[in-house]
C-alpha cells in the first residue's frame, strides 16, 4: 500500500445558504446540517483513513482563516488557499502537487467539503476501495451515487459493467462522463440503471492524475510543470504560486480530464449522500415537528406547515399562516423564499453584487 | 365659547404590529405611517384647536416614558398613567375628572391616538365643529365614518335625520349606536347609508357626559365621584387613582353610554381616516414601487409583488418568489405572514405570553 492522503476541496461560495452563508463563512464552514462546520465534519470522516498530516485543505483566500479555524486537527500548512479561483481542474492540479512535493508515488483523494455522509464506517470502507482500486491499476477511481431522482443539476457517470472486484466490491468500468443533462435525458439516465452522479469523489495516484493532465489538458499540463518549477527557485512556492497559478486555463476537472480519459472506473457508493444544495434540502435531515417544521433556533410557526425557520442569535423568527417557506434570519441579514423557489436566491444575489451599499450583505 | 380641552387616549396595546410595536412601543408610539409616532401626530393635529395646556394624554404605566417622550410639547404632568387597564368608560372617567379639575364647564374631545388623517385641515374643520355642537346643545357628540366596505371590525353609528347646521356643516341626530356586526348586516348597513362607523371619537362638556354617567352608569358614577372626593383628600389624585381606579367597572364607552344615551349628535367626518388596524393596512399610505411592493428600510423583494417589508436597523430583509406576504423584522423579532393572515398574528402573540422564556419577546 502506498502513502494515501487525502485533499478537501473548500473553495465553493455556497451562495444558495444565504444569508447564513456569505462570502467569508461558505456552506462548508457552516453547521448547515450536524454541529460542526460541514468541512470540520469531513476531516473528521477521513481521519481514520489517513493520518492528519496528510489532509490537505484547499480553499480561498477570503476562507484560509476559517478553514484553520474549522480543522485545528490539522497542520496549519496543510490548509492552502488558491491566489484565485481557476476552476476544478487547476485546484486538482495544485491538489496534485501538494501531494506530489510530498511523495510523488502517493495516491490521494479529491474530496468536496460540504457534502453530507451520515454513514461513515461504509464511507470509510468505500473510499479505501477506491484507494486500493487506484493503487492496484493505473486508473483515474472516482465514487459515484447511485441516482434516486432524475437529477439535472449534477454530471453523470455511464458505467460499462464490472471492472473487477477490490476490498470483496464490485468496481465498474466506466463508459463516459457526461455533462449536467435536461430532464428527459436525466429520466433516461434513471431508468437505464447504468448511470451514477458524479459527486465530485476522485482518487488516484499522482503519476496517472499527471499523466491524464499530459494527455488530455497540455496546456493546463505545461502550466502546472511551470509551477513545479518555480515552487523550487528562490521565493518559493508561495510566490510561484501567487505567479502562475492566476495563468492556469479555467477548465473543470470533468471536462479537461474525466470526459477525457479512457482509464476511469467508479466505485458504487453504498453510504447515504446527499449534497444539500440549497435550503429545501436541509429538511430532511432534521426531525420535523408534528406540521412538518424544522425549526432551527428561536423559531415559532403558527398555522403553517413544512417550513424552514432558522433563526440565530437569540432573535424570534415568528412565521404565520403560511407553508412550505424557507425563513432564515442571521445577524445582518434575513431571507424569506418559498421552498420551490430557492433557485431565485441568485438573483437576489445578483443585484447585491451590483450595489456597492449592498455588497458586504454578500 | 367654552374652553376646550382634548384628551387622547394612548393605551392600546397595537398587537397587530407586532413585532415593532411591544407592550412598551405600541402603535400610537410608532411612527406607522409618517414620521412621527402616531401619538406625536395626533398631537399635532389638533394643536391649533387647544392650546398645549389643554391636551392630555391617557395612557399606561409602561407606555408613560414614551408617551412623554413622544409628547415633549406638553406639560408632563399632563401625560397621565392608569394604574390599570378598565376599558374605555372607565378611561372616560377619568378624562373627565381631568378636565373637570381644570374647569368644570369645559368641553373636551376623546380621541384615539393611534389613527391616520391626512387632510388636517379638514379634519380640524370638523373638530371645531363638533366642539360647537356640544357648546351649543346639551348633547353628546361623535365624529362618524362615511363606510366605505361593509366592515366587521368597527361597531356602526345610525342617523336619524338632520339635527342642526353648526359651523356650516350639517350635524346629525343620532337613531342608535351599534356593537360590530356580522358580514351580512354591515352590508346592510352599507347599503342603507344611514350609518356611520364609529371611529371613538367623541366631545362633549363635563356636566353632559357627567349626567350620561349618572343616568346609564351608576355604578361606574359612583365610583368616579369616590375617586374625585379621594383626590382632594390627603395623598391627593396619586393615591385616589391607585387605589380607586382599579375598582371601576370594566366596560366600554360605547357600552355604557353611547347605546344608551338619547341626546347623541354625530358629524358626519369629511376628512379621510383610516386606523391602520394591521400591517396590510399600511400599503395605501406609502408609494409602492413597480412590483407594488411597499419597502421599508433596508428591503429588497425579487420575482414577488405586493409585498409590505419592513427592516430595521440597517438589517437587509430580502423576500424572493412570493407575493402577498407581510415581512417585518425588528432587532429582537420578525414575523413572516401573508396579508390575508394578518388576524392570526394573534395566536402567536397567545403562545408567546404562555411561555416564559418568550415572554420577553411581546
Amino acid at each position: 500500500m502506498s502513502e494515501r492522503f487525502v485533499v478537501i476541496m473548500a473553495g465553493g461560495r455556497g451562495e444558495r445558504f444565504w444569508p447564513q452563508s456569505r462570502e467569508a463563512t461558505p456552506k462548508h464552514l457552516l453547521p448547515i446540517v450536524g454541529d460542526k462546520p460541514m468541512l470540520a465534519q469531513t476531516v473528521d470522516r477521513v481521519a481514520g483513513i489517513v493520518p492528519p498530516a496528510n489532509i490537505f485543505v484547499i480553499t480561498t483566500q477570503a476562507q484560509l482563516a476559517g478553514c484553520r479555524a474549522a480543522c485545528t486537527g490539522l497542520p496549519a500548512a496543510n490548509i492552502v488557499a488558491e491566489p484565485m479561483g481557476r476552476d476544478t481542474a487547476a485546484a486538482t492540479g495544485l491538489a496534485m502537487l501538494l501531494v506530489k512535493q510530498r511523495n510523488p508515488a502517493a495516491a490521494f483523494a479529491m474530496l468536496p467539503a460540504d457534502h453530507v455522509i451520515h454513514d461513515t464506517a461504509e464511507y470509510a470502507k468505500l473510499l479505501n476501495v477506491a484507494f486500493e482500486s487506484a493503487e492496484c491499476a493505473d486508473v483515474l477511481v472516482t465514487l459515484g451515487i447511485k441516482p434516486a431522482t432524475p437529477e439535472t443539476g449534477f454530471g453523470y457517470i455511464q458505467q460499462a459493467g464490472p471492472w473487477k472486484k477490490v476490498g470483496g466490491r464490485d468496481v465498474m468500468a466506466v463508459k463516459r462522463f457526461v455533462e449536467k443533462p435536461n430532464l428527459e435525458t436525466a429520466r433516461g439516465y434513471l431508468a437505464s440503471g447504468e448511470y451514477f452522479w458524479n459527486a465530485g469523489m476522485f482518487v488516484w495516484r499522482v503519476p496517472v492524475v499527471e499523466a491524464a493532465f499530459k494527455a488530455h489538458a497540455a496546456e493546463l499540463y505545461a502550466g502546472l510543470a511551470q509551477l513545479e518549477a518555480a515552487a523550487k527557485t528562490a521565493g518559493g512556492w508561495t510566490r510561484a504560486l501567487s505567479e502562475i497559478y492566476p495563468t492556469l486555463k479555467k477548465i473543470s476537472v470533468d471536462y479537461a480530464l474525466m470526459e477525457k480519459s479512457t482509464n476511469v472506473v467508479v466505485v458504487p457508493a453504498t453510504f447515504d449522500w446527499d449534497d444539500v444544495g440549497a435550503w429545501p434540502a436541509i429538511a430532511k435531515h432534521f426531525t420535523p415537528d408534528a406540521a412538518g417544521n424544522v425549526l432551527r433556533g428561536l423559531a415559532m410557526v403558527e398555522g403553517g406547515a413544512n417550513n424552514i425557520v432558522v433563526s440565530t442569535d437569540g432573535h424570534l423568527t415568528g412565521v404565520v399562516g403560511v407553508s412550505d417557506l424557507v425563513v432564515v434570519h442571521t445577524a445582518e441579514a434575513t431571507l424569506v423564499c418559498p421552498k420551490d423557489k430557492a433557485q431565485e436566491i441568485k438573483a437576489l444575489l445578483e443585484r447585491l453584487k451590483s450595489d456597492p451599499a449592498k455588497k458586504k450583505f454578500l
